[in-house]
Protein backbone atom coordinates (compact mmCIF):
# COMPACT_ATOMS: atom_id res chain seq x y z
CA UNK A 1 0.00 0.00 0.00
CA UNK A 2 1.15 3.18 -0.82
CA UNK A 3 -0.71 5.65 1.59
CA UNK A 4 -1.77 5.41 5.35
CA UNK A 5 -5.68 6.73 4.23
CA UNK A 6 -5.16 3.23 1.59
CA UNK A 7 -3.87 1.17 4.85
CA UNK A 8 -6.51 2.51 7.02
CA UNK A 9 -9.72 1.90 3.69
CA UNK A 10 -8.47 -1.94 3.68
CA UNK A 11 -8.09 -2.83 7.25
CA UNK A 12 -10.69 -0.46 8.87
CA UNK A 13 -13.17 -0.49 5.94
CA UNK A 14 -12.93 3.35 6.77
CA UNK A 15 -12.81 6.22 4.55
CA UNK A 16 -11.35 9.44 5.90
CA UNK A 17 -13.08 12.71 4.24
CA UNK A 18 -10.13 14.97 5.84
CA UNK A 19 -7.13 12.64 5.52
CA UNK A 20 -5.37 15.66 7.43
CA UNK A 21 -6.82 14.00 10.44
CA UNK A 22 -5.69 10.26 10.11
CA UNK A 23 -2.29 12.38 9.54
CA UNK A 24 -2.36 14.38 12.53
CA UNK A 25 -3.46 10.60 14.50
CA UNK A 26 -0.07 9.04 13.27
CA UNK A 27 2.18 11.33 14.27
CA UNK A 28 3.75 10.91 17.59
CA UNK A 29 4.78 13.94 19.98
CA UNK A 30 8.39 13.00 19.23
CA UNK A 31 8.06 13.37 15.33
CA UNK A 32 7.20 17.41 16.43
CA UNK A 33 4.29 19.18 14.74
CA UNK A 34 0.84 19.07 15.29
CA UNK A 35 0.86 15.82 17.24
CA UNK A 36 -1.61 12.78 18.22
CA UNK A 37 -1.90 13.42 21.92
CA UNK A 38 -5.26 15.37 21.93
CA UNK A 39 -6.94 12.78 19.81
CA UNK A 40 -5.76 10.13 21.99
CA UNK A 41 -7.28 11.78 24.29
CA UNK A 42 -10.51 12.09 22.64
CA UNK A 43 -10.18 8.30 21.25
CA UNK A 44 -9.52 6.77 25.05
CA UNK A 45 -13.09 8.21 25.95
CA UNK A 46 -14.60 7.30 22.08
CA UNK A 47 -13.31 3.93 22.49
CA UNK A 48 -14.41 3.77 26.18
CA UNK A 49 -17.87 4.49 26.09
CA UNK A 50 -18.79 2.38 22.90
CA UNK A 51 -17.11 -0.68 24.72
CA UNK A 52 -19.42 -0.13 27.50
CA UNK A 53 -22.72 0.18 25.23
CA UNK A 54 -21.51 -3.01 23.28
CA UNK A 55 -21.08 -5.16 26.51
CA UNK A 56 -24.46 -3.19 28.44
CA UNK A 57 -26.46 -4.71 24.93
CA UNK A 58 -24.34 -7.75 24.48
CA UNK A 59 -24.39 -9.39 27.91
CA UNK A 60 -28.03 -8.32 29.29
CA UNK A 61 -27.62 -10.52 32.44
CA UNK A 62 -23.82 -8.81 33.51
CA UNK A 63 -24.24 -6.95 36.52
CA UNK A 64 -21.87 -3.84 36.89
CA UNK A 65 -18.93 -5.27 38.39
CA UNK A 66 -18.67 -7.74 35.69
CA UNK A 67 -19.13 -5.02 32.89
CA UNK A 68 -16.46 -2.54 34.68
CA UNK A 69 -14.08 -5.87 34.62
CA UNK A 70 -14.97 -6.99 30.93
CA UNK A 71 -14.55 -3.67 30.11
CA UNK A 72 -10.97 -2.51 31.42
CA UNK A 73 -9.69 -5.67 30.15
CA UNK A 74 -10.91 -4.36 26.72
CA UNK A 75 -9.34 -1.04 26.46
CA UNK A 76 -6.00 -1.64 28.87
CA UNK A 77 -2.76 -0.55 27.27
CA UNK A 78 -1.67 -4.17 26.45
CA UNK A 79 -4.87 -5.35 24.55
CA UNK A 80 -5.06 -1.88 22.50
CA UNK A 81 -1.01 -2.56 21.88
CA UNK A 82 -1.85 -5.62 20.73
CA UNK A 83 -4.55 -4.41 18.29
CA UNK A 84 -2.23 -1.79 17.17
CA UNK A 85 0.38 -4.47 16.28
CA UNK A 86 -2.34 -6.86 14.52
CA UNK A 87 -3.40 -3.93 11.39
CA UNK A 88 0.30 -2.96 11.34
CA UNK A 89 -0.03 0.69 12.85
CA UNK A 90 3.74 0.45 13.64
CA UNK A 91 4.46 1.08 10.12
CA UNK A 92 2.45 4.18 9.49
CA UNK A 93 2.86 6.15 12.51
CA UNK A 94 6.35 8.79 11.72
CA UNK A 95 7.90 9.26 15.25
CA UNK A 96 11.02 11.14 15.87
CA UNK A 97 14.53 9.70 15.31
CA UNK A 98 14.58 8.61 19.02
CA UNK A 99 11.80 7.14 19.63
CA UNK A 100 12.44 4.86 16.32
CA UNK A 101 14.77 3.15 17.73
CA UNK A 102 12.93 2.77 21.32
CA UNK A 103 11.04 -0.95 21.99
CA UNK A 104 9.53 -3.09 24.48
CA UNK A 105 7.30 -1.29 26.81
CA UNK A 106 7.66 2.37 24.89
CA UNK A 107 6.80 0.54 21.55
CA UNK A 108 3.78 -1.34 23.04
CA UNK A 109 2.53 2.01 24.27
CA UNK A 110 3.13 4.47 21.40
CA UNK A 111 0.63 1.74 19.65
CA UNK A 112 -1.45 1.74 21.86
CA UNK A 113 -2.13 5.47 22.15
CA UNK A 114 -1.88 5.42 17.94
CA UNK A 115 -4.39 3.67 18.39
CA UNK A 116 -6.72 5.52 20.38
CA UNK A 117 -5.83 8.70 18.30
CA UNK A 118 -7.28 6.88 14.95
CA UNK A 119 -10.41 5.93 16.66
CA UNK A 120 -10.46 9.91 17.98
CA UNK A 121 -9.90 11.13 14.23
CA UNK A 122 -12.69 8.97 13.16
CA UNK A 123 -15.07 10.16 15.41
CA UNK A 124 -14.41 13.98 14.87
CA UNK A 125 -14.56 12.93 10.77
CA UNK A 126 -17.27 10.91 11.06
CA UNK A 127 -19.64 10.43 14.38
CA UNK A 128 -20.55 7.79 16.39
CA UNK A 129 -21.67 5.25 14.04
CA UNK A 130 -18.77 5.32 11.91
CA UNK A 131 -16.37 4.88 14.79
CA UNK A 132 -18.58 1.96 16.39
CA UNK A 133 -18.25 0.28 13.52
CA UNK A 134 -14.34 -0.02 13.18
CA UNK A 135 -14.52 -0.86 17.21
CA UNK A 136 -16.26 -3.46 16.56
CA UNK A 137 -14.41 -4.62 13.36
CA UNK A 138 -11.09 -4.38 15.19
CA UNK A 139 -12.89 -6.03 18.65
CA UNK A 140 -14.88 -8.96 16.85
CA UNK A 141 -12.92 -11.59 17.80
CA UNK A 142 -12.39 -10.53 21.67
CA UNK A 143 -16.15 -9.76 21.92
CA UNK A 144 -16.91 -12.89 20.64
CA UNK A 145 -15.27 -14.42 23.41
CA UNK A 146 -15.47 -12.64 26.11
CA UNK A 147 -13.71 -14.19 29.57
CA UNK A 148 -15.84 -15.30 32.35
CA UNK A 149 -15.56 -13.06 35.21
CA UNK A 150 -13.16 -15.77 37.43
CA UNK A 151 -10.77 -15.13 35.09
CA UNK A 152 -11.32 -11.14 35.27
CA UNK A 153 -10.87 -10.46 39.05
CA UNK A 154 -7.55 -10.14 40.42
CA UNK A 155 -5.83 -12.74 42.72
CA UNK A 156 -6.41 -10.92 46.22
CA UNK A 157 -10.68 -10.42 45.26
CA UNK A 158 -10.65 -14.57 44.03
CA UNK A 159 -8.61 -15.44 47.42
CA UNK A 160 -11.28 -13.51 49.10
CA UNK A 161 -14.39 -14.94 48.00
CA UNK A 162 -12.67 -18.84 48.27
CA UNK A 163 -12.49 -18.12 51.48
CA UNK A 164 -15.61 -16.49 51.87
CA UNK A 165 -17.61 -19.47 50.38
CA UNK A 166 -16.29 -21.21 53.30
CA UNK A 167 -17.08 -19.19 55.39
CA UNK A 168 -13.28 -18.64 56.87
CA UNK A 169 -11.68 -15.34 58.09
CA UNK A 170 -10.15 -13.19 55.25
CA UNK A 171 -6.31 -13.95 54.78
CA UNK A 172 -3.16 -11.88 56.15
CA UNK A 173 -0.59 -10.27 54.56
CA UNK A 174 2.84 -8.84 56.02
CA UNK A 175 5.58 -7.32 54.22
CA UNK A 176 8.28 -9.50 55.17
CA UNK A 177 11.34 -7.14 53.44
CA UNK A 178 11.57 -4.02 51.37
CA UNK A 179 15.38 -3.73 49.26
CA UNK A 180 16.48 -1.98 46.31
CA UNK A 181 16.75 1.59 45.79
CA UNK A 182 14.02 3.60 46.01
CA UNK A 183 13.52 3.53 41.68
CA UNK A 184 13.74 -0.07 42.10
CA UNK A 185 12.67 -1.65 44.88
CA UNK A 186 11.63 -5.21 45.82
CA UNK A 187 9.21 -6.28 48.06
CA UNK A 188 8.95 -9.47 50.06
CA UNK A 189 5.21 -10.34 51.27
CA UNK A 190 3.66 -13.21 53.13
CA UNK A 191 0.21 -14.13 52.67
CA UNK A 192 -1.40 -16.53 55.51
CA UNK A 193 -4.48 -18.38 55.73
CA UNK A 194 -4.74 -18.68 59.73
CA UNK A 195 -7.36 -21.08 59.83
CA UNK A 196 -5.45 -23.39 57.25
CA UNK A 197 -2.68 -23.37 58.61
CA UNK A 198 -1.64 -21.93 54.83
CA UNK A 199 1.26 -19.50 54.06
CA UNK A 200 2.67 -18.32 50.51
CA UNK A 201 5.40 -15.78 49.80
CA UNK A 202 6.08 -14.27 46.69
CA UNK A 203 7.98 -10.85 45.64
CA UNK A 204 7.20 -8.22 43.40
CA UNK A 205 8.13 -4.60 42.17
CA UNK A 206 5.49 -2.94 44.35
CA UNK A 207 3.45 -3.96 47.80
CA UNK A 208 0.32 -4.77 45.69
CA UNK A 209 2.18 -6.57 43.13
CA UNK A 210 4.03 -8.84 45.85
CA UNK A 211 0.44 -9.33 47.72
CA UNK A 212 -1.85 -10.40 44.08
CA UNK A 213 1.18 -13.17 43.53
CA UNK A 214 1.85 -14.40 47.24
CA UNK A 215 -2.78 -14.57 47.10
CA UNK A 216 -2.46 -16.43 43.49
CA UNK A 217 0.27 -18.88 45.33
CA UNK A 218 -2.44 -19.13 48.01
CA UNK A 219 -5.54 -19.71 45.52
CA UNK A 220 -3.35 -22.73 43.66
CA UNK A 221 -2.51 -24.44 47.52
CA UNK A 222 -5.46 -24.51 48.71
CA UNK A 223 -6.70 -25.91 45.20
CA UNK A 224 -4.16 -28.65 45.72
CA UNK A 225 -5.94 -29.58 48.69
CA UNK B 1 -44.47 18.26 40.80
CA UNK B 2 -46.36 15.06 40.92
CA UNK B 3 -44.09 12.31 39.16
CA UNK B 4 -40.33 11.65 38.16
CA UNK B 5 -41.17 12.22 34.43
CA UNK B 6 -42.09 15.95 35.89
CA UNK B 7 -39.69 16.60 37.26
CA UNK B 8 -37.26 15.25 34.95
CA UNK B 9 -38.90 17.40 31.81
CA UNK B 10 -38.52 20.49 34.39
CA UNK B 11 -34.73 20.05 35.45
CA UNK B 12 -33.43 18.53 32.75
CA UNK B 13 -35.61 19.54 29.72
CA UNK B 14 -35.68 16.22 28.55
CA UNK B 15 -39.05 13.82 28.15
CA UNK B 16 -38.40 10.10 28.30
CA UNK B 17 -40.10 8.02 25.67
CA UNK B 18 -40.33 5.13 28.13
CA UNK B 19 -40.76 5.83 31.38
CA UNK B 20 -39.55 2.30 32.72
CA UNK B 21 -35.95 3.04 32.03
CA UNK B 22 -36.47 6.02 34.10
CA UNK B 23 -38.27 4.58 36.65
CA UNK B 24 -35.17 1.73 36.69
CA UNK B 25 -32.65 4.80 36.88
CA UNK B 26 -33.94 6.02 40.23
CA UNK B 27 -33.67 2.78 41.39
CA UNK B 28 -31.26 1.65 43.97
CA UNK B 29 -30.01 -1.52 44.61
CA UNK B 30 -31.36 -1.33 48.21
CA UNK B 31 -34.83 -1.13 46.86
CA UNK B 32 -35.02 -4.34 44.99
CA UNK B 33 -35.91 -5.76 41.75
CA UNK B 34 -34.67 -3.68 38.64
CA UNK B 35 -31.81 -1.10 40.18
CA UNK B 36 -29.77 0.88 38.21
CA UNK B 37 -26.28 -0.31 38.64
CA UNK B 38 -26.15 -1.11 35.08
CA UNK B 39 -27.37 1.88 34.13
CA UNK B 40 -25.37 4.01 35.92
CA UNK B 41 -22.31 1.46 34.18
CA UNK B 42 -23.16 2.87 30.86
CA UNK B 43 -23.66 6.71 32.13
CA UNK B 44 -20.47 6.85 33.55
CA UNK B 45 -19.22 5.60 29.86
CA UNK B 46 -21.16 8.38 28.31
CA UNK B 47 -20.73 11.20 30.50
CA UNK B 48 -17.04 10.89 30.41
CA UNK B 49 -17.06 10.54 26.53
CA UNK B 50 -19.27 13.87 26.15
CA UNK B 51 -17.41 15.71 28.91
CA UNK B 52 -14.09 14.71 26.84
CA UNK B 53 -15.56 15.83 23.61
CA UNK B 54 -16.70 19.11 24.87
CA UNK B 55 -13.73 19.84 26.70
CA UNK B 56 -11.28 18.93 23.22
CA UNK B 57 -13.94 21.16 21.34
CA UNK B 58 -14.22 23.95 24.14
CA UNK B 59 -10.39 23.84 25.08
CA UNK B 60 -8.65 23.30 21.90
CA UNK B 61 -5.02 24.87 23.09
CA UNK B 62 -5.23 22.39 25.79
CA UNK B 63 -2.47 19.82 26.26
CA UNK B 64 -3.64 15.84 26.88
CA UNK B 65 -2.42 16.14 30.40
CA UNK B 66 -4.46 19.50 30.89
CA UNK B 67 -7.61 17.89 28.84
CA UNK B 68 -7.22 14.76 31.35
CA UNK B 69 -6.82 16.54 34.87
CA UNK B 70 -9.87 18.75 33.81
CA UNK B 71 -12.07 16.03 32.53
CA UNK B 72 -11.19 13.81 36.46
CA UNK B 73 -12.22 16.96 38.01
CA UNK B 74 -15.89 17.31 36.27
CA UNK B 75 -16.66 13.26 36.07
CA UNK B 76 -15.46 12.68 39.69
CA UNK B 77 -17.74 11.48 42.49
CA UNK B 78 -17.62 14.88 44.42
CA UNK B 79 -18.29 16.49 41.06
CA UNK B 80 -21.22 14.34 40.69
CA UNK B 81 -23.08 14.20 44.04
CA UNK B 82 -22.88 18.12 43.84
CA UNK B 83 -25.07 18.18 40.29
CA UNK B 84 -27.28 15.47 41.86
CA UNK B 85 -27.95 17.66 44.63
CA UNK B 86 -28.27 20.82 43.17
CA UNK B 87 -31.19 18.81 40.84
CA UNK B 88 -33.20 17.63 43.91
CA UNK B 89 -32.69 13.53 43.09
CA UNK B 90 -32.49 12.61 46.42
CA UNK B 91 -36.27 13.52 46.39
CA UNK B 92 -37.14 11.04 43.15
CA UNK B 93 -34.31 8.06 44.55
CA UNK B 94 -36.10 4.72 45.49
CA UNK B 95 -34.02 3.69 48.05
CA UNK B 96 -34.25 0.40 50.83
CA UNK B 97 -34.82 0.71 54.24
CA UNK B 98 -31.38 0.65 55.21
CA UNK B 99 -29.87 3.11 52.84
CA UNK B 100 -32.91 5.76 53.93
CA UNK B 101 -31.25 7.00 57.07
CA UNK B 102 -27.29 6.61 55.65
CA UNK B 103 -26.16 9.88 55.35
CA UNK B 104 -22.94 11.58 54.27
CA UNK B 105 -20.36 9.61 52.58
CA UNK B 106 -22.58 6.67 51.66
CA UNK B 107 -25.41 9.63 50.42
CA UNK B 108 -22.98 11.64 48.26
CA UNK B 109 -22.21 7.89 46.64
CA UNK B 110 -25.87 7.07 46.08
CA UNK B 111 -26.33 10.22 44.65
CA UNK B 112 -23.44 10.53 42.22
CA UNK B 113 -24.41 7.45 41.25
CA UNK B 114 -27.88 8.20 40.13
CA UNK B 115 -26.83 11.29 38.29
CA UNK B 116 -24.55 8.40 36.22
CA UNK B 117 -27.82 6.31 35.84
CA UNK B 118 -29.94 8.95 34.65
CA UNK B 119 -27.79 10.20 32.24
CA UNK B 120 -27.44 6.15 31.20
CA UNK B 121 -31.29 5.76 30.85
CA UNK B 122 -31.29 9.13 28.09
CA UNK B 123 -28.88 7.60 26.23
CA UNK B 124 -30.52 4.36 25.36
CA UNK B 125 -33.66 6.29 25.38
CA UNK B 126 -32.42 8.90 22.69
CA UNK B 127 -29.00 8.38 22.07
CA UNK B 128 -25.73 10.42 22.29
CA UNK B 129 -27.73 14.11 21.01
CA UNK B 130 -30.15 13.77 23.84
CA UNK B 131 -27.85 13.15 26.58
CA UNK B 132 -25.25 15.78 25.26
CA UNK B 133 -27.80 18.45 25.60
CA UNK B 134 -28.65 17.21 28.91
CA UNK B 135 -25.20 17.06 29.95
CA UNK B 136 -24.43 20.71 28.80
CA UNK B 137 -27.29 22.02 30.77
CA UNK B 138 -26.02 19.99 34.02
CA UNK B 139 -22.36 21.24 33.68
CA UNK B 140 -23.11 25.03 31.76
CA UNK B 141 -21.68 26.94 34.90
CA UNK B 142 -18.98 24.52 35.43
CA UNK B 143 -18.04 24.92 32.19
CA UNK B 144 -17.71 28.63 31.60
CA UNK B 145 -15.41 28.60 34.57
CA UNK B 146 -13.13 25.88 34.18
CA UNK B 147 -10.23 25.63 36.58
CA UNK B 148 -6.85 26.55 35.58
CA UNK B 149 -4.62 23.69 35.26
CA UNK B 150 -1.97 24.52 38.52
CA UNK B 151 -5.21 24.23 40.48
CA UNK B 152 -5.77 20.92 38.71
CA UNK B 153 -2.31 19.16 39.93
CA UNK B 154 -2.08 17.53 43.42
CA UNK B 155 0.11 19.92 46.22
CA UNK B 156 3.59 16.90 45.36
CA UNK B 157 3.38 17.87 41.33
CA UNK B 158 2.97 21.07 42.25
CA UNK B 159 5.75 21.18 44.22
CA UNK B 160 8.62 19.29 42.20
CA UNK B 161 7.25 21.81 39.80
CA UNK B 162 8.30 24.55 41.43
CA UNK B 163 11.61 23.34 42.35
CA UNK B 164 12.28 22.46 38.56
CA UNK B 165 11.61 25.85 38.33
CA UNK B 166 14.52 27.04 40.49
CA UNK B 167 16.53 24.42 39.40
CA UNK B 168 16.43 22.86 42.88
CA UNK B 169 16.50 19.00 43.34
CA UNK B 170 13.83 17.06 44.17
CA UNK B 171 11.69 17.04 47.84
CA UNK B 172 12.47 13.93 50.27
CA UNK B 173 9.68 12.18 52.25
CA UNK B 174 10.18 10.03 55.26
CA UNK B 175 7.43 8.66 57.50
CA UNK B 176 7.63 9.45 60.96
CA UNK B 177 5.37 7.25 62.13
CA UNK B 178 2.35 5.33 61.77
CA UNK B 179 -0.10 4.71 64.39
CA UNK B 180 -3.67 3.22 65.09
CA UNK B 181 -5.01 0.00 64.26
CA UNK B 182 -5.15 -1.42 60.67
CA UNK B 183 -8.61 -0.05 59.51
CA UNK B 184 -7.72 3.32 61.06
CA UNK B 185 -3.80 3.74 60.59
CA UNK B 186 -2.42 7.66 60.92
CA UNK B 187 0.32 8.23 59.24
CA UNK B 188 2.94 11.16 60.51
CA UNK B 189 5.33 11.93 57.05
CA UNK B 190 7.76 15.00 57.10
CA UNK B 191 8.87 17.02 53.23
CA UNK B 192 12.37 17.99 53.17
CA UNK B 193 14.03 20.14 50.89
CA UNK B 194 17.25 20.26 51.24
CA UNK B 195 18.49 23.55 49.34
CA UNK B 196 16.02 25.51 51.44
CA UNK B 197 16.88 23.69 54.42
CA UNK B 198 12.85 23.23 55.13
CA UNK B 199 11.35 20.89 56.51
CA UNK B 200 7.18 20.42 57.15
CA UNK B 201 5.47 17.54 58.70
CA UNK B 202 1.50 16.74 58.51
CA UNK B 203 -1.04 13.84 59.15
CA UNK B 204 -3.08 11.76 57.21
CA UNK B 205 -5.30 7.99 56.82
CA UNK B 206 -2.65 6.80 54.28
CA UNK B 207 0.67 7.67 53.39
CA UNK B 208 -0.04 9.27 50.18
CA UNK B 209 -2.46 11.91 51.78
CA UNK B 210 -0.35 12.84 54.79
CA UNK B 211 2.27 12.93 52.04
CA UNK B 212 0.38 15.45 49.83
CA UNK B 213 -0.47 17.67 52.88
CA UNK B 214 2.92 18.20 53.88
CA UNK B 215 3.50 18.99 50.51
CA UNK B 216 1.17 21.61 50.33
CA UNK B 217 2.65 23.24 53.52
CA UNK B 218 6.09 23.36 52.09
CA UNK B 219 5.09 25.04 49.00
CA UNK B 220 3.10 27.57 51.07
CA UNK B 221 6.40 27.84 53.19
CA UNK B 222 8.38 28.10 50.10
CA UNK B 223 5.84 30.96 48.42
CA UNK B 224 5.91 32.92 51.91
CA UNK B 225 9.66 33.66 51.40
Amino acid sequence: MTSAAGWIEKTLDYRFRDNERLSQALTHRSAGGRHNERLEFLGDAVLGMIIAETLFLRVPDAEEGYLTRLRANLVRRETLAEIGAEIGLGDWLRLGAGELKSGGFRRASILANGVEAVLGAIYLDSGLGAVRSVIERLYADRLQSLPADTELKDSKTRLQEILQSRGLDLPEYATESVSGEAHKRHFEVACRVAALGFRTTAGGRSRRQAEQRAAKAMIERIQNG
